[in-house]
């Protein structure tokens, strides 16, 4: 294997950063990739990827996303803790206790919970069989038709109104695209039935946030457990960091293992030195 | 199979009360069953009986626990659910939101979390299997020795001592006996690691109530969720209810199932009705 030579970006050389081949990114300056003219192809250490597709000049540049199989079970495990978080009433029992009331709730049995997964890649489809086996109803959505033992699936814009009908707790674990931008929106949200919750650990501009809080402040929705945000770290001035009934998470639902994202760019890597094919790259056009 | 004359205890004529051979009850007045004297065993709708073993005047009445299927998985589920709240560090994350702080916290897999069940009856072992079907590492104490698949199993005093020093999520399911009243106090929970948490879903008396707040207040034990008190409701006046690293519940992990509880309770009146013979009852010596 070729010997390989790591560096820091703000250690290279001029001359290396002429000779770069391959950069491994999280969420980095578009104009340091920019300053790079011989990428090859990009090594994401995430899974979301829509600023190296929107904001690195380089328009035909390879993105390969992290596809770790850790970070889905990582994933799989928010979902599903923050799912029995909404199913068990804790922020209910959480407003009682600051007021020091004792009030039980009856609890459904899982079975009649409908958690509906938006986004069945590697994420939603690791979540989605997660819940199924701890007994909640699973429904998933994609764009492309997909076929799951025990999920009832749907797809296209007709199935999601459909699916948005018929929901309990909505988990968003879509990628954010120009068809998924907004996609929970006023309209959509108020397709949801009264007292459904949301969950969203994708991306923040896939739901308004203002039709959110228009949502809950009106009572057709319970709550909102939100990981990301339109704009992050989420700005001391924005209200849903002291709305009632919205959960506010610093984007931890599912953060990158370094040992075994490591472990995965570095197999890509040696992968493409010995064979000098890129990896599987995001289709530009689905924008993942 | 003979008639059954199903009475309200305040409906019941002087005569009826006579006659009564066997009682359903919840948690009922010890007086109302003294009031019966020619009682034969007692069916009670709850897992716990302590009251009826030590309130009620006629020592030698058969005492059935309700043994629902239904219950241990309602009970199983409340574990994973404040297991995961635990684990996911939703305590800290509200506290944060509280103060507008966006900070991520390190999250450890669950093969590196332990939690330990005290208690290893029915309730204990679904949610042993439960936590250990969602990747937890699981031990188990219990007054007897069980052996179980896939979890570390303790028993007896010097057991608990060894169990305790390594567990980061403990977890109380044991019956209110004279063994465990207290079980749960200034000395055994300091055997628990630095940054340890507590969910107490069995009853109030066997956790000191006391010395769980001193360990929380010197920042020995982490968080408590608590599900059971020594008085319930809680009194107003009860510094649990604002304490910031507890976690109050009114009595919910794991509530009655009508349906299900309806069916176990005429099964077994029907049997003891076709073959005269009391079911299984409680152990006056063991206290369940």
């Amino acid at each position: 294997m070729p010997k390989l030579n790591i560096c820091a970006f703000r250690e290279l050389t001029a001359e290396q950063r002429l000779s770069a081949e391959i950069a491994i990114v999280a969420n980095p300056n578009p104009a340091e990739l920019a300053a790079l003219p011989n990428l090859q192809w990009v090594q994401s250490l995430w899974a979301g990827v829509e600023r190296l597709l929107t904001e690195v000049p380089q328009s035909d540049l390879k993105i390969v996303r992290m596809n770790d199989p850790q970070l889905a079970a990582s994933m799989a495990e928010a979902v599903l803790a923050w799912s029995l978080y909404l199913h068990r009433d804790m922020p209910a029992y959480k407003k009682q206790q600051s007021a020091k009331i004792w009030k039980q709730h009856t609890t459904p049995l899982t079975a009649d919970r409908t958690v509906s997964i938006l986004g069945l890649g590697s994420l939603g489809l690791c979540a989605a069989n997660r819940l199924t086996a701890n007994g909640f109803s699973v429904f998933g959505w994609s764009r492309s038709e997909v076929n799951l033992e025990g999920i009832k699936t749907f797809n296209g814009e007709a199935d999601l109104h459909a699916l948005l009908s018929r929901t309990d707790i909505l988990v968003v674990l879509l990628p954010l695209t120009m068809a998924t931008s907004g996609l929970l929106n006023e309209q959509t949200l108020a397709l949801l039935p009264r007292g459904a919750s949301v969950i969203n650990f994708a991306r923040g501009p896939i739901l308004d946030e203002t039709a959110l809080i228009n949502h809950l402040d009106s009572g057709h929705l319970a709550h909102a457990v939100l990981d990301v945000f339109s704009e992050e770290p989420l700005p001391k001035s924005n209200p849903l960091w002291t709305h009632a009934d919205v959960t506010v998470l610093p984007h931890i639902s599912a953060r990158t293992n370094k040992i075994t994202a490591s472990k995965i760019a570095s197999g890509n890597i040696s992968s493409f030195l010995q064979t000098g094919e890129i990896p599987q790259s995001v289709s530009r056009k689905h924008g993942y």
